[in-house]
C-alpha cells in the first residue's frame, strides 16, 4: 500500500485526491492547504483524511509519496523538498516554471531512485491514445502539418501566461505522438489586462522532418474550443476533444496534382475528397488512468510515461515561445544536444 | 453607358461577366482569354459578346474599361498598358504582386485621371458592412484581438503560396473595419508540395493601438473554416461567413477582475457570461455591388472604396509577411509614413 | 429539521440523497434499497446514513417525509403506506401507473394534511422558467405549435413504455408553460424489442385554444435529442436542453401574407426573417431546486408547485396516449371536468 | 432528337428547361405560361425558346413531350389533354391531386402507349440511391422504424396543405428503398394561417413488416431541417439532406438485452455505442438525372422508376393521410389488392 499526501487542495487538487482514493495499493493519508476552509471541504468528502496547512508535516510524516497541485512557482522548491525527504513525487503541469530547475529535480530524482512525474493528463486519453495508435499504423502518412486550437473565456491565470498555462496540453500531446522535438520556435502574444502576462498567443514549432505545428491560445475567445488538426500526407485526422461522439474523425482527403492545365499559366490542384470515418473512442477519465500509472510506477520501479524529461521537453519550449514572444516572434532554436539527453535509450528502465 | 472588357475568364472572370451584365449603364462588349474553349462559353451564355484571344484588341477597341481577371503574376503589366490607352481599370485581389509595382499604377492612374479600383470584395458584402457599422457603434468598445481561420483543402495556386492567395480578403476586411495599419507583421509557414509555394501559414499583424490580428491561412485543412472573431474591450463578434443565417453573432461577455482571493496565491478572473445576438444580415451577392460601384465611380468621377492605395495596403502588409516568413519569423515592420501616404485625406475627392 | 428518507437508491435515488443532503433544513437519516451493495455504496458515500432493506422501518421510524425513486409499479402502494403513516411524500415521475391510483393518493394527502409532490424536475429548471417568463411576456404572441423530440439510443425501461418514460417531461413543461389540458390525444407507436413495450412513439396533444403539440419518443434513435420548438403567432421559440450556451433561441420570424400574385393561381406567403436572440440562461441544478421546494413546503405547509394534480394531469394524458396507441391512433379525449378539478382556485392554498 | 415543351415557368419550370436543355437527344423546343414577364425571362436565358401563353398551342404544336410544371390541382387536366394529344408527359410531384384522376392517366397512358412520368426527384440523387445500396446490401438489417422531419420556415402553398406539398418526398423516398406499401396510415395536423389548410402535420405510416415511418412536416419551424432516420435491427443510418459532406452517416449502434438484473425488479437494455462511417456521396444535380431519365424512357420505349404506379401509390397514402386527418386521426387502411396492381410484375417493361 503506497502512502500519499496531497498539496494544494483548490482546483485540482480534489480531483487527484478523488482518483488517488480509487487506485489500488494506494492510500491518501493527508492533505495540505493554507485555506482551512478547503481542507475543511476535503475532511466533509473524505472523512479518513488528516489535514494540515503546515507542508513541513509531509516532509517528516510516514508518506511513500506527495503529489503537489500548488501554482507553478512553488513546484520547484516543493518538489525538490520532497524529493530530498526521500519521496516520490508527482507534479501538475507544467513541472516547473524553468528548465534549470527542471534539470535539478531530474537529477535529484535520479540519484535518490524516485519516480518523478508530471501531470500531463491528455497523455493518458483514450482519444489521444487512439490517435497514436492510428499515427503510429501509417494511415495518416507522414506527417506535414498540425494547428490545435486552445480557446475559451475566462479562467486567467494570475502568475503564469496563457502558454505557460494551456501550451502544455499541446506540447506533450505532439509530443507523445511524434517522438520527435522541434527545431525552432516563434511565438507572437498579447496581453491586455495584465502587463506582461498575455492572455493571447500564436506559437509555432518548426521539426527538422519538416512538420509545422500552430498552436493557437486565448483565455478571451467567446467559444469554447479544444479541437487539433493533424494533415499527413496521405490522411487527415481531427481531434475535437469536446465532441460527446464524434472526437476522432478520419478524412480520406489528399491532395493530388493534376495534369497541368494552360490558361494564363494557371493550374488547380485536384480537390479529393472521400470517406469519413469516425471511430468509437472508449469514455473514461484520463486521470484514473495517471494516478493509478504513478502508484504502479513507484511499485514496479519503472519510468512513468510521462517522466521528468517528458516534463523538460515541454518546459523547455514554452521557454522558448516566451523567449520568442518577448524578442519580436524570431525563430528561437531548440538546442539539440539537450533533446538527446531528453531522449533516455530506455524510458522503461529500472530506477530502483 | 459605360462599355466594358473583361479580360480572363477561367475561375472568377465569368462571375464578374455575369453581374456586370446585370449593373445599370453598363455594356460588356468584350471578353478575352487565351483558351477558346473559355470563349465558346461565355458566347453561349451571352450571345452578343465579341470574344478575343488577343489582348492587343482590348488596348485599342471602343472601351471605358477593362476588368482583370488573369493570374496575379500578369496584373502590372495588363493595368499599366490598359491605363496608358486610357481605360479605367478593375482588378481582381491581390492587385500587384509587389507594392512598387502597385504604386506605378497609382500613380499613373492619377496622372490618366482614370479610376483605379481592386477586387477586395468582402468590403462590399453586408456581413463585412453590418460589422463595420456595430465597431462604429462603440457596442464592442476598443479593438483587442482579431482572429481570422480561413482554411479549406484544394485549390492550391500554381504561382502564389496561401498568404498571397488568402489573406487578401483579411487584411481588406481588418482595414475597412479598423481604419488602421499594423506597425509589424510575422508570418511563418511551410511547403510541402510544391517548393517555395506555402500551402500553409499563420501571420501575425500588430498595431499601434496594441490590437493583434492572427492570421490562420491553410489549403490543406480537412474542414472548410472561414471564421473571423472580434474581442472588444466589451463585447465579442464572431462571423462565420459559412453560416446560413448566423453570420454574426454578438456576445455580450467579457473579464471582470474579481476580488483578489489568496489560495497559495491564486486567483481567477470571473467568468461573465451573458446573452447573445444574432442580427439578420440581408442577403446579396458581394460581386454585384461591388461592379456596380466601379461603374459608379466612373460615372460620378469618385474614388472606389478599394482603390488603389487599399490595393497596396494589402500588398505591403502581404509582401511584409513574406519577408518574415523567408527570414525565420520576425518582426517585419511597416513604415509609417507610407501609411500616411496611403491614407489620402478625403476617400471621396473627385478624381477626374 | 425534516427528517427524511429515501426508498430506492439506484439509478435516481443517489442524486436525490446528494440533493437532500445540500437542502437547508433537512436530514436524511436513512436509505432503503433491496440491494444491499447500492446501500453499502450510499453508507459509504454518506457515513452518517442509515440503511435498511426492510422498507417497514420507515414507516415506523422517526421520519417527516419519505423519497421515493422506486419502478413506476410500486408507486402507489408505497406512497399509500407512507401517507396512511402520516409522512409526507416526494414521487418520482411518473406519480403513479394510473389515474385511479393518483386521485386516491391525492385525497389521501388532503385528509391526512400531507405534502404529496412529484419529481416534474423541469418545471425547476432556469430554462424553463425563462421560457415560461418569455411566454407570459407576451413575446411569442399565441401559442399555435409546439414540437419536442426527445430520443436517444439505449435506457430502455422494462416495465414502461417511451410514452410513460419520456412524455412525463414534455406534458409536465408544456401544462406548466400553458396552464391547460389538451382535450383529446392521439398517439401512435411501435414495440419491436419488447412485446407490447413500445420503444418509439408519436403522440399529439389537441388543445381547445387551438394549439397543438407532436411529442416524439424514442429509445432507438443515434443521435440524442432533447429539443422543444415554440411557435407562436408573433415570435418562435427553440429550446435545446443540450447546447451548453444556446438553450433557448427566440427568432423573430414569422409569416406575413403577401398580396395576392396570380401565376396559375400560385401565390405564396412571404418569408419574414429576422434577428435572433439568445438569452443567458442562468446555470443551477434542478433537482437542488426541486427538493428544496420539498422541504419548503412541509414547513411552510404550503402545496407545491408540481402537486398531486400535477402529476395526476400528466397520467391522465398518458393513459390517453396509450389508449389512442391501443386503439388505432385516434382522438382520445381528455373530459374537461376532471380537468377543473385538476385545477384548484389557489395553488398556494395552506394545507396544513 | 425528343422536342419537349414545358408548362409552367413559376419556381420549378425553370430549372426544368435548364436540365432538358443540357440532356443529350432533347430539344427544348416552347414554353408557356400565364405570366409574360416569364416568359420574357425565359426567353432572354434561352434565346431559341418559342414562348405562348395559350397552352392549346403545345397540343397541336410538333411535340414529342411536355413537362407540366404547374399547381397540383391543374396537373390532370392538362396531363389528359396531353396525353389524348399523343405526347409524352413528365408531371412534377404530386403527380395528381386524387388516385382516381391519377389511375385515369395510368390507363390513358397505357393505351396510347406513351411514357408517363412523375418528378420524385428524390429517386435520382446520389444520397438515397447510396442509402438504398446499403439497405440492400443488409448492412441495417431488417428496417424497423424511420423518422422524417422535413420541416422549415414560409413558402406556404396556397391551394394544397403542407401534407400534399412535403410527404411526396417522404413516401417516394421511403417507397423506392422498401418496396413496400403501408397497410394503414395516421395523420394529425393543424391549420391557422389559412382555413382548411394544413400548416403542420405528422403522419404514420404502419408497415405489414412491422416497420413504422414518422412523418413530421411543417411550414412553420425556425429552423431548416431535411432528416431522415433509419433504424434497421444492425445499424441505424441518418440522412441529413442540408449537411454538404455528412449526408449520409451510418452508426454501428444497437441494442443488446443485458442480463437480468434484479434491483426492485429493474433493468436496462444495454447501450451498445460503436463506430461511425460517413461514405462519399457523389455530388450532382438530382434533376439532371431525373430529366435525362425521361428522354431515355422516351427514346428505349421503357417504363421509367417514377412512372404512374410510382405517383398513384404516393397519392394514395396522401389521400388517406388526408382522411385520417379530417376524422380525428384513426387509421385508414390502405387496401392491398390495390397495392398489388400498383406493383407491376417488371418495372423494366416495354411499353411500346
Amino acid at each position: 500500500m503506497i502512502k500519499v499526501g496531497v498539496i494544494g487542495c483548490g482546483y485540482w487538487g480534489p480531483n487527484l485526491i478523488r482518483n488517488l482514493y480509487n487506485a489500488p495499493n494506494c492510500e491518501v493519508t493527508i492533505c495540505c492547504d493554507r485555506d482551512e476552509s478547503r481542507l475543511e471541504k476535503m475532511k466533509s468528502l473524505y472523512p479518513s483524511i488528516q489535514t494540515t496547512t503546515d507542508q513541513q508535516v509531509l516532509l517528516y510524516g510516514d508518506l511513500d509519496a506527495v503529489c503537489i497541485a500548488t501554482p507553478v512557482s512553488t513546484h520547484y522548491a516543493l518538489a525538490k523538498s520532497f524529493l530530498l525527504a526521500d519521496k516520490h513525487v508527482f507534479i501538475e503541469k507544467p513541472i516547473t516554471h524553468s528548465s534549470a530547475s527542471c534539470m535539478e529535480l531530474i537529477r535529484l530524482a535520479e540519484q535518490r531512485q524516485k519516480v518523478l512525474m508530471v501531470g500531463h493528463t491528455f497523455e493518458y486519453t483514450a482519444a489521444v491514445n487512439k490517435i497514436k495508435e492510428i499515427i503510429e499504423s501509417g494511415e495518416l502518412g507522414e506527417m506535414i502539418y498540425i494547428s490545435s486550437t486552445r480557446v475559451n473565456l475566462g479562467l486567467f491565470q494570475p502568475d503564469i501566461n496563457v502558454i505557460w498555462d494551456l501550451a502544455p496540453h499541446d506540447i506533450s500531446i505532439i509530443s507523445y505522438l511524434l517522438q520527435e522535438d522541434p527545431i525552432t520556435v516563434n511565438s507572437q502574444g498579447r496581453s491586455h489586462y495584465n502587463t506582461g502576462i498575455e492572455e493571447v498567443a500564436m506559437t509555432t514549432l518548426n521539426y527538422g522532418s519538416g512538420a509545422v505545428a500552430f498552436l493557437h491560445h486565448s483565455w478571451v475567445d467567446p467559444n469554447k474550443i479544444r479541437s487539433m488538426v493533424f494533415v499527413g500526407t496521405k490522411k487527415m485526422l481531427v481531434y475535437d476533444d469536446i465532441s460527446p461522439n464524434e472526437k476522432i474523425k478520419i478524412f480520406d482527403k489528399g491532395v493530388e496534382r493534376p495534369q497541368y492545365y494552360d490558361n494564363f499559366g494557371e493550374f488547380q490542384f485536384a480537390y479529393r475528397y472521400g470517406d469519413i470515418y469516425i471511430p468509437r473512442v472508449e469514455e473514461y477519465e484520463a486521470l484514473g488512468a495517471e494516478t493509478r500509472h504513478f502508484i504502479e510506477s513507484i511499485q514496479n520501479g519503472t519510468r512513468p510515461r510521462s517522466d521528468g524529461y517528458s516534463g523538460l521537453r515541454v518546459v523547455r519550449i514554452i521557454e522558448a515561445a516566451n523567449e520568442s514572444l518577448d524578442s519580436g516572434g524570431g525563430a528561437i532554436p531548440i538546442i539539440s544536444d539537450i533533446g538527446a539527453m531528453m531522449m533516455p535509450e530506455s524510458t522503461q528502465e529500472v530506477i530502483r
